[in-house]
């Protein structure tokens, strides 16, 4: 009988999963929140940020980080309300990787954070597979989008662990069932928290912002 | 000296583009022009088929392929216009490949047909970057989604032949700024045909389906 150890080889970790697993041991010892916020082109991700810029201040102390294809434009308008924000191009690439979101937190002075959000590249299909290390997904659907999407990009919705529904301010001028949409959600997430916002009038935003608070503990 | 041949190998096609190709050739006998509506989720892409359909329906023999992650609710709506339909699901992946349009389009009556509309996943990303064997590339743009996406999603904008603009109708209730839209566009393709259209009025619907019949020359 052999007494030959066996080398086992297992859950080898991608690149990925490396760098997101760095990052969440950067983030545990100050208990930083980090929030990665995934939803279509123009769903109103940068305007959430903005309206929740406001509300959050005085609670918590956040950064920011802007997740684009091309161009500064939504790191600009955060850095215009002096918020610290760094902007992540992704080159192309329809979605975040760890990596460069690791490289980005480094660049700020994570021990004195509560809370980082991260907005993702505008998609509702691949941001939805890759971990970057953040402790949850929160799903950002706009109203003008139609009620099928949790039905039609079912896996985002899934991961998500908040669902923040905006533009409901135009509900009015729309052909739009929000109880269907809310069946959807049901249907692929029971349970999970929704919080309908609109970032014209505010409404919604002190709710989702107290969930924040909350989440972080 | 050798007098050996050197063999020389050069744009070995990946087998998306084979795909493509063969797509191509299946088509041009009866000069059947495919185009690829590429847009964010909730753009109105579907809302842009039911309303092209009515006007169309004398002046060409079409069919459209549906693109989608899961579900077969677009396909339902085009069929209820009594449209020859198909729905194509991607599996979890974020644009269409040509090998499933192709197999798709062989179930159609091509030598009967003008056009077929294809209706890609909702991404303005990755569909962009994959060849399905189409004349030409159209973007769909809602307003809702804001003026900067042409910037921020240059690849689509840059690879298109033409833009549809959706959901005009909603301009009065938005701080939305169609000449920067307008601007954003020309800094990345200049001289693109650009049509603004709503599908619950109707405007510019007419527009762009005279480009579809003169695209099909």
């Amino acid at each position: 009988m052999s007494t030959q150890e066996i080398k086992v080889y297992k859950d080898l970790m991608g690149a990925n999963e490396v760098w997101a697993a760095k990052t969440r041991e950067l983030l545990a010892p100050n208990r930083v929140l980090m929030l990665n916020l995934i939803g279509s082109p123009g769903a109103g991700k940068t305007t959430l940020l903005e309206r929740s810029v406001a509300q959050l201040k005085d609670r918590a102390a956040f950064a920011v980080l802007e997740g684009d294809v091309e161009t500064t434009r939504d790191a600009e308008r955060l850095a215009a309300l002096d918020v610290p924000v760094s902007q992540l191009l992704s080159g192309g690439a329809c979605h975040l990787e760890a990596k460069l979101v690791h490289h980005a937190l480094q660049d700020f002075p994570v021990n004195q954070l509560d809370v980082v959000f991260v907005e993702n590249v505008g998609n509702m299909v691949c941001p939805a597979e890759f971990d970057i290390g953040e402790q949850a997904k929160v799903a950002v659907l706009s109203v003008t989008e139609g009620e099928d999407k949790p039905l039609k990009y079912p896996l985002l919705f899934r991961e998500a662990e908040a669902i923040v529904i905006t533009k409901t301010d135009l509900l009015p001028h729309l052909n739009y069932d929000l109880a269907a949409c809310r069946e959807h959600i049901r249907q692929v997430h029971d349970g999970i928290p929704v919080f309908e916002t609109s970032g014209t009038t505010g409404e919604g935003i002190d709710a989702w912002v107290d969930w924040v608070v909350q989440r972080r503990g």
